[in-house]
């Protein structure tokens, strides 16, 4: 007999006809002897219609994040309580829980409140009658006892948490891919799903543009080593196990995936001085503006001055380009630069960390189809590279052959 | 300084728009120094839209109600976040309540549940703050803490009783009616709006047709002498006062108005025998079938048998006939009657308690008109009769004259 936690997304519950086949794919486990607790989002676009909803006030000119966290709320418990009935009408005793009636505890950080603690007691009563809990994803309770919400990745972090505080054997998140993969199916037709992938690689990945799951649940399971699956609601399949390290196979292999993103863009200020602290008088006012700097290179001249470069999220592109002219006329700088048109190759994996010479054979994959590298940044088990964007698709698909990726073993 | 409950249906909050309005309306109150607290209904047909969801799973053959209640009181989330937020940007401080952050007790009755108490710390904290409490209408949370909705009427109901814990001055319910009216101006072109009536009148006329007010709401204001408003939230004016009798004007009118549904059905049974404990049998079995009866007359005949008649709401008729005929072989009786083609009117003032001769007049208006009267039923201060459905408007009209309604004092 196993626990596992299931996860299922706002496309995956987006209809009573796929909540009705979640439900019979939770009465098979359940008649295999397992125990069985889910954890679900809103439904399909039901988000998106509350949020259109309070954007009719136009309070933003004010803090009604505690509000909009309980309009936002009223999404999940929609879910919990129709996958509740639909788990009862197939004789699967369930019931759902919100939030504050487990109660999963969060800091009073609304809109994006992080989980202190979760009280097991209800739910193991619950899983001793042999009832399934339903539990809502992305929402928790304020030390007042007001609603909150989780903010981005909160049903994956729900279910993680949840896994993490039941001591659950595995948590199984489905979504609407099969696993995660080498690289992008869509652009690479050797594209191959991974039957492993360390925590860290997972980690590199979703940072580096392979959406598959949010960094913030892949984190949270890599703290309290909950095994964490990614498979797919729609196609039966052992997706992808995400693990740690040392429970993986002893030969890991170079590199498990290429993943890309073209949603970047670069900014460069030019001339700017050699001095301890520049770094920071150029960045500050950026991060101050809420905006996520990703990738940052800096190299210094013989003159004593520099080209300081970063990337940024596209939809930042141009509110950063005007936040560094004026930084550029403060610290007597030079000229600003900026690129929309670029975009980022990442090669992750963990077995890069014994292999030298992973860099180089990558510059030069890339230097065979005649594609100029204008970034380059690395960690421990991840090496990106910024280029031009028109040769995304031809960098992706002959780093994916040049690594051997399509023929490597599961 | 006044402390006012203000309720407002889904038809008053149907929009953002809407809710602007009632914003305005309590910013203007606050700052003529009252306090204020708000109880709302769902939005519009939300209810419509849920009720419709959880239909699609069909879960008829279970007991569901515990997770249907979780999923209908998502409407009144919704309401109470966006009209927080709408008052937050008139610069009016405002809080969301669901029922069980009050907390609402209530029993465990799922789907109908009763109100055992109200918490009042929570409410009087966000007062002496200046804060207006925005309330849930609707729900309340069981003793094992899970979600419970109110049933029919449950709003009103909400809005009443934490007038009643709250001890507020006045409990205003918004509807999209001016207020009490002598009889329904759709029908009576002299229709008058009524300046005060008597809880007893109010709950008379309510199970007489007039709907803008649930009995159950109007019993518990009747109860806790919680003086009860009815007014327009589209229109500005002072709506009808529903208070005790001792706070009414010394000399109340003989008639405060006439009723009126075309909404139920006849049925009579023939050549029952007279015997001890036979109307039991008639009706147990209707209202095990959850059919309520409404008027019931018997008139035993000389030969010791009878005909029993009575009236159920006309979505019953059928069901109500078929269980009938089933009895009447049983019993040994005759004949089994039905006509869906009535009406019932009814008359209700409680000055009629002091003065003798409002039937007689009663009937003396309708027969002038050559109108028949197929039932009689009377209480204290109402007395109904039921006739032909075409003669209905005539017949409201002729009374609403007769009783010189139209000139009588507000």
């Amino acid at each position: 007999m196993s626990r596992l936690v299931m996860k299922f997304g706002g496309t995956s519950v987006a209809t009573t006809a796929l909540m009705d086949r979640i439900a019979d794919r939770v009465h098979t486990l359940k008649q295999a002897g397992h125990e069985v607790l889910l954890v679900v989002s809103a439904m399909g676009h039901e988000t998106d219609r509350l949020v259109d909803l309070a954007a009719q006030i136009d309070y933003s000119a004010l803090d009604g994040r505690q509000e909009s966290d309980v309009l936002l709320a009223t999404g999940e418990q929609v879910s919990i309580s129709l996958l509740a009935l639909s788990l009862m009408k197939k004789g699967v005793p369930a019931r759902s829980f919100q939030g504050h009636q487990i109660a999963i505890h969060t800091d009073a950080a609304f809109s994006r409140a992080r989980i202190l603690s979760i009280d097991t007691e209800r739910l193991e009563a619950a899983l001793s009658d042999g009832i399934v809990p339903v539990v809502a994803g992305f929402q928790g309770v304020s030390p007042e006892g007001r609603v909150t919400t989780l903010g981005r990745g909160g049903s994956d972090t729900t279910a993680v948490a949840l896994a993490a505080a039941m001591k659950a054997d595995e948590c199984q998140i489905f979504t609407d891919v099969e696993g995660v993969y080498t690289t992008d199916p869509r652009v690479v037709a050797g594209a191959r799903r991974l039957g492993q992938v360390t925590f860290e690689e997972m980690l590199e990945l979703a940072s580096s543009g392979s959406k598959v799951l949010h960094s913030r649940a892949v984190e949270l399971a890599n703290k309290y080593a909950v095994p964490l699956r990614v498979l797919s609601s729609f196609v039966e399949g052992p997706g992808t196990l995400i693990t740690s390290e040392e429970t993986m196979m002893m030969e890991a292999p170079l590199i498990s995936g290429v993943a890309f993103t073209a949603d970047e863009a670069k900014l460069t200020i030019r001339g700017v001085k050699d001095q301890p602290g520049i770094a920071s008088r150029i960045l500050s006012p950026i991060s101050e503006a809420n905006i996520e700097v990703d990738m940052i290179v800096q190299n210094v001249g013989a003159d004593q001055s520099t080209d300081f470069t970063f990337t940024v999220a596209q939809a930042d592109f141009e509110q950063a380009q005007r936040l560094l002219r004026q930084i550029s006329e403060e610290i007597q700088a030079g000229e600003v630069l900026g690129d929309a048109q670029i975009a980022k190759l990442s090669i992750v994996g963990v077995g890069m960390r014994s292999h030298a010479g992973v860099a180089s054979r990558m510059f030069e994959i890339l230097a065979a189809e005649g594609i100029n590298i204008q970034m380059i940044s690395t960690s421990e088990i991840k090496i990106s590279v910024v280029i031009d964007e028109k040769y995304l698709e031809l960098a992706a698909r002959a780093l994916h052959a040049g690594f051997e990726l399509e023929s490597s073993s599961d």
